[in-house]
């Protein structure tokens, strides 16, 4: 599976976040080499925090796969918060690709923490991939946050 | 702030996911001694995983309240979940209440085991209250699945 060519697709959907003026994230869900879902952070179009661009792309990918995804990757351009990675792990998403890292509230650090006592926030099935295109899926976010200073 | 009487508003909601053949968990959203938001488990229907109680009543009061909900309290009829808690995080919900505790998909395993380390995965002001109205909201997940077997 090429990686950087469906991060390319999250990344042009997280620049259509930015023109809008909200955090530029970007999210696509791939099923057998097919983008099934495209979506972008919204939550300050629809003033709703549970916006964020991987919510709306689980959303529309159960909406054609069904419920449970464990055949999907998701490729994200930020690490998944905590919301985000509990709706994954109820889809039982069977990948995750994601860009930047996010050290604040990206959900690594509860994980880091509960995984020497065997949990996990994620499906026990769920591989993860991060740092895939980081350098340009974190250049937005600064490009964003910088214009905003 | 009468607990109960709004508990039962979410019990209610509860009642109508069992009905629908829905896992039978409502919420409602009270600012200022006014229910906001009503929602109950929609998963089955909309075919989505994170169309949890929470979540729905969350995106309704944000809809009239404003994407931050300080002054919000959220009556649940079940311990929130991970992705859920992650939701009434963002959102800086000002007080959950529960009914029924949720030992196994519950937030509170993994808070148990990150609060040693200052860690949460509520936002720091949030105040939360469990167990109201325990026995009625648990016997009717109990009665939900006792019929499914």
């Amino acid at each position: 599976m090429d990686y950087e060519l469906y991060m390319k697709a999250a990344l042009m959907e997280a620049r259509k976040a930015f023109e809008e003026d909200e955090i530029p994230v970007g999210a696509v869900v791939v099923v057998n080499d097919r983008i099934v879902a495209r979506a972008h952070n919204m939550t300050q179009r629809l003033n709703d925090v549970t916006a964020h661009a991987e919510m709306q792309a689980l959303t529309m990918a159960s909406a054609q796969g069904g419920k449970y995804l464990p055949e999907a990757t998701l490729f994200v351009t930020l690490e998944p918060c905590i919301m985000c990675a509990g709706a994954l792990s109820w889809a039982q998403i069977g990948r995750i690709v994601y860009g930047a890292r996010d050290t604040k509230r990206g959900y690594g650090i509860v994980e880091n923490c509960i995984s020497s006592q065997s949990l996990s926030l994620l499906h026990p099935k769920t591989e993860v991939v991060g740092g895939v295109m980081e350098a340009e899926c974190a250049g937005l976010l600064k490009e964003f946050f910088g214009k905003k200073r």
